[in-house]
């Protein structure tokens, strides 16, 4: 089953769509990544909130377009919170999405993203390693880095996602988005990508805001990866190292209409 | 009753004090816009210092010339940290500012922020639906972003600030700094502001630090708009983006005597 | 006792290692310097990861190559969890570097820092008030800055060094790094880098990172010190201010190789 390759025409749809609707994005993400996270929403014209506390999460996920868990800072505390703001948007039918960064190595955040599973994640976003732990194949990565290859991956996304009902969406050089039976390839993007902290940790949060828009969620979900994958390689040929992609790759995302177009 | 347009002139005058007296701001702010915040301070001369440990925090409130409380990521153990705090500044007599984000929506930070009213705000800074929301008004608006305008707002603001003895500030696309009986407007700005997280948040920082100076607090907080409405102006015109706006944004803090002057 | 000049050709020898090896580098950090921290790492070619459970922290604190231990917005229960990390990589054999900020002002972070001297830290690095308090000799500074001069702190670095049996790094205008016998100075830089906050944050964080590679220690993070002040020197003529500042310091840091040849 060869993956359909992501079009320029989806893509600029769906951008259409996440402009006009702006989606308030509920945020839980880790320590790390806030702000870029909250910048890269709002450069796209989303609107980020990051609420943390148990009793707030639960109320905001209900009211938000979108929830986001990223467990990469997680703590016991902070796992409570989440699963309450899971519960909430499933019960006000807000989609939700999985980042479950470096899952398979650590204890805590394994137990954690395992129990999620069967409360139906709109979409699970990881690296590799990430998404072969949780598929049950292999252990992990290296911290939060990972040791596979995005399509040495894919079998084990497809049956995560036939698993759990959800878009899994595995990430590299090369991202894959598939619901176990369809499976599109998206391409770009720049190495100098996976030397800037959070650019996987933002994708996953432009994942939750489109899975709150209107048409087919597998298209939408690799949307958000394109949006991704265009800014950075514009960013990367406008910079000279990791500093100055920062800016640049923001920046792109703000004036992504004409790259869409291109 | 007409509000004031600020003048150059007090804004350079309150200025030279802030870059003079180098104020050390003890900053309890949220997750997300801690590097942010504590780099505009430093580009306009102050001192920040984020102290959380409920101990350690009433500790540092005594010892800094100015605190801060912004509830962005409230939590119940964030909560006890800064009332301490705000208790052993008052103690110290020293002055601390409130930043009641999405203040009305949720219930944790609602009634906390209601509960500090009473405990003597030097200054209260926020956007107009927070302000009504804290001035019994209105519910509140969409998360952290307003659905109301500052001069809707004003009037809230002035019984706000007549029933707390504060100095109110309420923010948009003009800023609106009252104590209930004189009221200052500050223009400028640019609405690429309103793209980047954390500049509301920032400026309360910004107004906290301003509380600290000697000389009219109304007028040294007005100031503190007008310093990153400047900023801000200036900013949009370097930049390309949301992106490139942030770095130029606080390279013209840094610049800012020139600027004033103009 | 004069202390040498650090080399260029020892700063070559330690990037060639740092490049090669990429340390995971395992940070347990203040909220404030988390991405900078991160995206310094990276810059450098390490690889960050910040884990902060105190199950996990144990855990990945054995699996890492370094361990970042820095108290800038300490609680009681990350003193906790930074304690077990402590421990295990203790029994890992993993280098562990201290960085005590603001240590002597505030009991809960005085305290944890003096009850973890025991715990054999690799690297101690501070700056003069903070190195002063540590060692017994003063009370500490004013918040996070520091009072005293690198060269007048120099004499209790060597003391807590000998105390210790930790390199000790006291940093300033020049940078100083002694094990109590031996002591290398470390100049360059430049005084913007005072005005973008985290530098000194993430030099510990590079200097976490040397303490694993091969070769002799003291040099290694002696080269720490070097990155960071050449790579500032750099970013400081080519920025406008500390908003420029800071992409330009982290493309400095990724095209250091050039800077250290010349």
């Amino acid at each position: 089953m060869q993956p359909d390759l992501h079009s320029r025409t989806t893509t600029a749809h769906t951008l259409h769509h996440f402009r006009t609707r702006s989606p308030l994005v509920h945020c839980m993400t880790n320590d790390v990544v806030q702000s870029f996270t909250a910048n890269v929403l709002l450069a796209l014209g989303a609107s980020p909130a990051m609420v943390i506390d148990v009793q707030e999460a639960a109320q905001f996920a209900a009211i938000a377009d979108a929830l986001l868990i990223n467990v990469g800072t997680l703590t016991d505390e902070r796992a409570q919170a989440m699963r309450a703001a899971v519960i909430s948007a499933n019960a006000a039918q807000k989609p939700w999405t999985l980042d479950p960064v470096a899952v398979g190595a650590l204890t805590l955040r394994s137990r954690f993203c395992h129990d999620l599973l069967p409360l139906r994640p709109a979409t699970i976003r990881g690296n590799a390693s990430e998404i072969l732990a949780l598929a049950g194949i292999s252990g992990g990565g290296r911290g939060v880095d990972t040791t596979d290859t995005a399509l040495a991956a894919l079998p084990g996304a497809q049956r995560l996602a036939s698993d759990t009902s959800a878009i899994v969406v595995v990430t590299g050089e090369v991202d894959y988005v598939t619901n176990g039976t369809r499976t599109v390839a998206v391409t770009g993007g720049d190495t100098l990508m996976t030397r800037v902290v959070g650019t996987g940790c933002a994708l996953s949060a432009v994942v939750a805001a489109c899975c709150s828009l209107p048409g087919d969620r597998l298209d939408n979900v690799a949307s958000a990866c394109a949006f991704i994958k265009l800014a950075g390689c514009k960013a990367a040929q406008h910079s000279a190292g990791p500093g100055s992609f920062i800016p640049a790759f923001v920046d792109a995302l703000w004036a992504l209409e004409g790259e869409v177009q291109a």
